[in-house]
């Protein structure tokens, strides 16, 4: 009855989904973990009675005592566990990226639809915020019309020196892409990519970035990173209809009046921004999984519409010029 | 056909009134001024070309070259020089207070009922206020019910050494008093005053207060009334009613996203949150006189009223029960 | 490991907790259950593999498979089940109110005291939502200075029939009553209770209400009830310090702007607005239990308390006048 | 001592400036007008009394009795009304454009250059909006560090059926245009006009757009158009600054609680959003060029930029590409 959870790769994000099974959310257990460094995982299961550690991931899916997995492993392995889940028909949530390349996505699409029945989840956890939600609602509802243009800008009050000029992209904007997808349940057709003068407190950095991208519905889309902006960890957007518009809401909890201002707070990361989304993300999935139906999150085929839009995220970036998006058809297993 | 103004009383409050009508406002000039100090009236004329100074108030009421007076003296100074324009049939906009006993201003009733024609109007200038106005705009659209309660709150970041106890009512919660009474188109049958331990910013002074009041319509009426909250100038108001509420809006004109807050700005000052207010009262009553009208803002029993509900105010503040609020029949003139 | 809960009672409130510690959080299962009406519980028990009915609570609490109770059988109950579970010397936690009577409150303070540990919990969820502890950490940090007000609200669309007078005060403001306590840190000394006419949609009913209290400390609070304002259940809060002031915000997660406004939502029933607050406060309550620890929510003092502060505002409704609020000196136990 | 102030023009705008200089304004009267149809002007006249309607606007222009002159005829007139108040040393105000080719604002500034003072002031109001300016304030202050991006959002209910695609740019964003330049202080160096679907609200018309501008200094601004969208008039604006962004904030008056949501206005048109704007801008104006100063408002050159930036965006709209914005070196006139 209680869903039995492998996770492989116990990072700082395997650590957190790690904690929210165990200490947070109902209906699951952690039953084992598996690390390339074989060491943090022995540390990681110390305060984890009952759990197994496993030699390889491949190892850890194939036991008996799991019946489902989570992938949050170094992205570049994502591919290989995927398919071992699948190739067990065990359901496997995958965190962001699918896979590092759109052939990689490909193959697990195949592999997929050969089983005949979804198993992969894709960790775009926005997709549970309750903003986002409510936002999506007003655009169904009609009363805003319907969406012309989104505004997204995912902004982030710093970043560590590793951050290169194309994870803006494929580790920043991917969730953009991905929830103007499914709020506007259209794919992109189209991105260029412009820079103005850079913040000064990225360094070399190329941020902030602007992206336009067109959908194949004639949907304009922009999105902003900024990712050294100081002032917090705020996300917005705004979706432009032809009636009226609706946007994610300031969200602090109190309003102070002090010393010639009124103010709300804006939030420090992006834990503390969507905590509650991974954890609606997380008991959705437990709940679905343990019931014994196929994950209805985002998909492998979402997955895969993310690698393609980031590439050419990419390549606009680099060129300067607006790059097309083309996708391959959408199998019949992905259709609502 | 531009209306020449005589201003009685050129201190701090007079010379401003100058200011707006010599360079803001449209269709009147000071023609005339006054004021008990006459080295200070004679400093303030520099400035004003073709202004004429006359030794006493009086004599600026009778003069040919004055077309309706501004009384902007000393409080107990007011009844007199509304009574002697009263005697001269012509207009007075007299700053609050009308006059400082309800006896002086049953006086000034009696006064302009014998001559048969509104000419006074008191400086009540919340009414003029585009807040207050929207407020009672959705009260008469009846969108959210019958009014049930109000709640007023006076906040100011400090007052001078000289305020006293009293004035927290008779000089602050009036105004609340009377833009209460012009919403609610309702008169006060009760109040009773309560302390909180005091705000060490004021020393001695009882402050903040909180003020009960109840109308004859059995409105609730909240007055609370913080002149050392240091962190601005800010007017709140709320009409509840059976269905809904409305409220005065934050209005800073820009919201700030810094330091890891939203923010946007409380008004320092009454000058600064009222000073359209100001603009509109007076373009208004030259618009009106100056079209031979009689006035339509604060009559005298507004002034009256005020009165007789800062005198009960007082005494439930000195004597710690509900004190209730008696007003003479109303005569006709001043029904609408 | 996990802790084993009996829930006392399975009425809307009971099989809610029930349905939140079996589907929503961590750490706990419901191991057994009991209705003063059998069927109830027979019903109830049908989704619930593994759960055994009892015939009687007392049977309940003192059964082995139990490690913890709630109760949430109705309020003249409240007494014999918390004080069978301190002689049980299990951890209980029980439902507003903790008993009905200021007698039976101090009856289960000397039984806990007798055991000479905490073992009693009161459900007051506003300490644990988000918003009001962010207005504490606010208070706490001193920013605005010391609270010399305070204002709360308490709206509510609509209510049964069944809704009585009394029941303002003993069902609803006495959340009010609670959460100022915890925010302030304070007790209340005196209540006087003001109604203003009736709000037509709640027949004949005194509502709205607005009580005034002062603290120990010297701090005025007021609390309105307007239990049929058909706008929204709308919890207002607004603590007004020395230098500013800090207040509970909107909390809507999307702004709309259709049809000439700027609109966010306002939560239709405590469900919605509280949903995350009794989901941590249970949440907290089995982590804490569950590793042995005593509770440290509120307490049975705060039980008492607030049945003390009821009393008098009952009291004060009926006979009009102002009702000191006198409680016994506070047991050790409950000194932090 | 009053400016007396000849209008040429005397349709709804020019109008309006009368009514504003007649009724609200303080310091200037209307002493001549003049139209292109006599019979309006005549009808005009009727409410005036002592203005003088002059056959031409040049011997409007030349009359003694006329001081400084305000433009507000067809567009395509505006460069000869300009050019002859310059001939005779006469401050003009010229409503938008300041002329309808780049050719004829060098034949403005050429002719101002050589009488060797500034005469000319264009009409564009937003920089006399409180709101732009507390915008341009906090630019300055530097607490969100330099600029980095700016948004434009310029929305409108409808337009008239004679509304054609080139006017979202030189009707529309041209006061964008203007108002980004000023908070700035930056010229613009290209511009990109994108289009997503169209509103169908306006049929054939190319609405909404999205244009994408890049300054000399490097910051990147967005400007959208969206002149059907129905809900209200709603101008916004964001700078993205290093640190933080500053916002052109909501100004309802009042919010209203009703029917499970929390609201305030949006405004109706541009009358409305901007009639204070209008007001400082010409007490202004009045103020400067009563006192014998050169205007110190928007310039030629401003008029000039601005219609350079419209000519490229109207390119831009036209061809699909980046268009280069190229200007003429600014004449030291125009150098602060």
């Amino acid at each position: 009855m209680t869903l039995r959870v492998g996770v492989i790769g116990t990072g700082m994000i395997g650590q957190d989904h790690i904690r929210r099974i165990t200490q947070v959310l109902s209906g699951a257990r952690i039953s084992a973990i598996s690390d390339a460094d074989a060491a943090l995982a022995g540390r990681v299961v110390e305060g984890l009675p009952g759990v197994r550690v496993h030699a390889t991931g491949e190892e850890l899916i194939s036991s008996d005592d799991v019946d489902a997995v989570i992938v949050t492993s170094w992205g570049p392995t994502h591919e290989t566990y995927v398919l071992a889940a699948i190739a067990s028909e065990k359901p496997v949530f995958c965190e962001k990226p699918l896979a590092t390349t759109q052939e990689a996505c490909r193959r697990i699409m195949d592999a997929e639809v050969a089983v005949g029945r979804r198993l992969v989840q894709v960790g775009f956890m926005r997709r549970y915020d309750m903003a986002y939600r409510a936002l999506k609602d007003v655009i169904e509802s009609g009363s805003i019309g319907a969406p012309l243009m989104y505004y997204s800008g995912h902004r982030n009050p710093g970043v560590p020196d590793t951050y290169t000029k194309d994870m803006a992209i494929v580790d920043t904007a991917v969730h953009d892409f991905d929830v103007v997808r499914w709020l506007l349940e259209d794919e992109f057709a189209g991105i260029s990519v412009h820079a103005p003068k850079r913040n000064s407190h990225g360094g070399e950095l190329q941020d902030p970035l602007l992206m336009i991208l067109e959908t194949e519905g004639g949907v304009l889309v922009n999105v902003e990173t900024s990712v050294n902006i100081r002032y917090g960890y705020d996300i917005r957007g705004e979706v432009v209809g032809e009636d009226g518009t609706a946007a994610l809401a300031d969200r602090g909890p109190i309003v102070v009046r002090q010393g010639g201002s009124v103010s709300g707070r804006v939030p420090t990361d992006w834990r503390e921004r969507f905590v509650a989304a991974f954890d609606a993300e997380f008991q959705e999935w437990i709940n679905v999984i343990g019931s014994g139906d196929a994950p209805n999150g985002p998909s492998s085929w979402d997955g895969y519409a993310a690698t393609v839009v980031c590439d050419a995220g990419v390549e606009a970036l680099h060129g300067g010029a607006r790059v097309a998006i083309e996708m391959v058809d959408k199998p019949d297993l992905y259709l609502k």
